[in-house]
């Protein structure tokens, strides 16, 4: 075998992508339009400049910017260079953001004039020397010895020739936060990347047209781009050659626009953003027929999906995480099945191409039945370790299965279904409470706009679940819409949906609901915030 | 990266496409039906019985049948036991069959019972000592000590465990035979064939509905199993989880029906056979709506395109050889592009995903230019070396591209047609002539029904085309055949189609146009017929 091996890297997926993509559009909202032989000559002059300035092999290269076309420049001509791409999630605190630069060793910062003062903030207190880059540079005293991109690109080579990488050199590295502990730094290696790329693109083109993405779709992500390389899916855009759309800075008010103008048809987000996008649409009486919507990192509310389908759009569930590049599992939905059950849009479904899944207490004999335990997974691009951090990548990869911290549920079909969080799970009597489950209930009743349920210590059941509301816009009385959510969970008891014990000993009612960074229901601060 | 490394095996698609396909359902032609998990069972006690007879690590198992589920079995188990499939090609001589079992160094053999006679004449004047275990099992002689497939299965362990397998370790091995020389050994290697089932089931998936394969169709080679493994699809179709259809030993006359009795939606073939396949549509009237087929192998002629139109099939092309694994081309076409311009069916179109093509002195700055000449490629799947050749492996390999031998001409949107194999190319007065646009445009004539060009050497010109020609059923003369054919080749010149000089000096009447043992047209036997 020693004539001829042909590398499993980003450099085909962007060379293949050029060729299939052409002159297709890759837009930024309120920025450039790019098609891919303008993308392909800009990824070239982005690894020349970063070439000359020193990165190559080893170097970690951070990013700090919205969703842009700059962005997927970095995506590819970073990693090209056998350096790694470093995504900071800017929602952090400023001191966990420099947390992030300093423990991931990063010398070069790629920066977005606009994060000026965060970048201060953040240097002020570190012995970080950064060479740095701003992107829109202006009058910024912060970046005043910085170089600015544009006029690096403009005096870059656009046939630079990117050196050959081996496919297991780590491409990207990023961090996330977990319910305890620091933020644990995950990697990605090109052919982690590719081999996501690909089944991805497998799974998404042989799926039923409710859920295809497909030659002929438009693209936008509506997950942040330092967010697990927005769920890889740009790689699959990129490969397929698609329209793709960039929404910057995400403007809920401007983003149904944006998919109304371009054409998207198809984008990702997470429950949260969901939310915020249809509360917009229903407001201005706005509906977008046959925009396609993946959802995940926090289990989608059956409400959400009923709400998201009123407004035409296409909502299914897939699932993953920061370990896992992130998709592994992908509800499998026809339009006929999503009319007669919407409930199953919000199951994630099945296991895609090349992807193990198993719950943990799985034997070979009961691989494939019915029954409830933590989710495993194997496949060919999970993260190998968190970065510098032994212990803790032992913990995930126990037994040789990436231990996901996910309660989920098999049916006969074998399809998933996510019960809860392990840690937000409600031990109560001796018997499991989905938290989740209790949420989906509470926003069946009309006056509720978010809620979430976290476990309190009791004495005689061990824990009990307490309920938080956020109502919706309105006049409402607390006690009465208490009352109300009482009915709610009696009959869903009545009905056999729920035991006996579900119903919340509490209900609180919130200005706000804390998030994550990210957008996940942040069930740690409301835990702190009860002393807990 | 120590902890966790999944490795891209045969073993990881057969369990997720066991996962998706379930109870659907695999069939062999007057043979039996059998679901996903009946597939996987008996996988799993073909490894456990193979593994009792001692196959292993490095050991090769020769198959020799006709397109089964047993086919299928043995794609799986003895590419798992980290063993070698070696497909045997039984439309080769005696004497080839002999030399390619003793070249590849087979100790064990899978064959059916009706290959008896076969069988005796290859050992008769061999040293071979194979195990041999037999299908369908009779009172033959030849297989007096030779053990029953089915009968080893039975007693085999359906919970056999396979070893772990390094992606890198050779799983399928098979002949090719060129136009000069003993038949090349060709290998894969597990990683090659799971990259080449992404990326087809990538692009198949993505591609317009005129020429997809997804979930919900139904799959069908009518390419022989021992050639190329099929074109590798039926992994894509295990993958897949969809409904798969084993013709067993082609009936021309039964096909058709097959694909509407069993729904088949998906099948693939050389021209040869959609040819004699339209040919028993026609008297039977029958047409098949909706019957994706797509046609590699050999160039597809326009006519062969426009005569699968009228019954209703999707035609269109593919590209690859015996040395790419094969897919490296496909048509990328719609239903209106089709409708609009039948010839685009017969492009071989465009790379796929991860692959590279060039055409033979593309330098950097016009490696996308409209040109013509030899073209070669990189992709992650193309065979690295021909089994124990060194020489012709470097010649295969020259410079770093695999070189296919064909002739292509690629336009302006990147699009590649394939314009004649080298060694097929007439070169008359200094300019070469493509037999396959000659071959096309004698099949325009309505007495043709096959047609064949040669180059015959020429003192003047160097070379000249001399045609071949085989009458459709009826009475025709030979002589109005020939002006009717130079009135055609005139019509074309004058609509400045083809140089002045294209029209073959002669044309040559015969009964049949030798082929191939894949049903290519052979021009190697048409030469050696006039004593080239």
């Amino acid at each position: 075998m020693k004539n001829y091996r042909c590398a499993l890297t980003l450099h085909s997926v962007l060379k293949s992508g050029v060729e299939r993509g052409k002159e297709t559009e890759i837009v930024t909202f309120k920025g450039k339009r790019l098609n891919y032989y303008q993308l392909n000559e800009r990824v070239h002059r982005l690894g020349a400049a970063l070439s000359r300035l020193g990165v190559g092999k080893e170097t970690r290269v951070a990013v700090l910017e919205w969703d842009t076309h700059r962005y997927l420049e970095a995506y590819f001509a970073i990693p090209m260079l056998g350096a790694t791409l470093m995504t900071v999630n800017m929602r952090l605190s400023v001191d966990l953001v420099r947390y992030t630069l300093e423990h991931s060793g990063c010398q070069v910062l790629i920066v977005a004039a606009e994060f000026a003062e965060l970048y201060e903030q953040v240097m002020a207190d570190s012995a970080l020397e950064l060479q740095v880059i701003v992107i829109d540079k202006n009058e910024a005293a912060s970046f005043a010895t910085a170089r600015d991109y544009e006029t690096l690109l403009a005096a870059a080579d656009p046939s630079f020739q990117f050196p050959d990488v081996d496919e297991d050199t780590v491409a990207t590295h990023f961090y996330t936060t977990g319910t305890t502990g620091l933020p644990k730094g995950v990697v990605y290696t090109h052919r982690q990347l590719v081999t996501h790329t690909l089944a991805v693109g497998f799974a998404m083109g042989m799926a039923d047209d409710y859920q295809a993405f497909r030659a002929g779709d438009v693209y936008m992500p509506l997950t942040p781009m330092f967010h697990v390389h927005a769920w890889g899916v740009p790689y699959v855009a990129t490969l397929m050659g698609v329209k793709q759309v960039y929404p910057g800075r995400y403007d809920m008010q401007a983003i149904p626009h944006i998919v109304k103008d371009e054409g998207v048809t198809f984008s990702h987000c997470v429950p949260a953003i969901l939310f915020m996008i249809l509360e917009n649409m229903e407001q201005e009486g706005l509906k977008l027929p046959g925009w396609k919507v993946m959802v995940g990192g926090s289990p989608m509310p059956p409400a959400l999906a009923a709400r998201a389908l009123r407004s035409d759009l296409q909502p299914f569930a897939g699932y993953g995480m920061s370990e896992t590049c992130p998709v592994v599992l992908m509800s499998k939905t026809s339009r006929a099945e999503a009319d007669a059950d919407p409930a199953l849009l919000c199951d994630v479904g099945f296991p895609l191409p090349l992807v193990t899944m198993a719950l943990d207490g799985d034997t070979p004999d009961d691989g494939t039945s019915p029954r409830e335990g933590e989710l495993l997974s194997q496949a060919p691009w999970l993260t190998e370790l968190y970065y510098n951090d032994p212990e803790r990548t032992d913990e995930l990869w126990q037994g040789g299965y990436l231990h996901t911290g996910d309660i989920a549920a098999r049916d006969e079909q074998g399809r998933y279904r996510i019960v809860d969080r392990i840690k937000d799970v409600i031990k109560t009597g001796g018997e499991w409470l989905s938290s989740v489950a209790l949420e989906s209930l509470m926003l069946e009743h009309p006056a509720v706009a978010e809620a979430a349920v976290i476990a309190i210590p009791d004495e005689r059941w061990g824990e009990r679940p307490c309920g938080f509301v956020k109502l919706k816009p309105g006049t409402y009385d607390n006690d009465e819409v208490t009352e109300g959510l009482r009915t709610v969970f009696r009959a869903a008891i009545d009905e056999g949906k729920l035991p006996r014990y579900a119903t919340p000993d509490q209900f609180r009612f919130v200005d706000e609901i804390p998030k994550t960074s990210v957008g996940k229901l942040n069930k740690r601060q409301l835990r702190a915030d009860m002393g807990l």
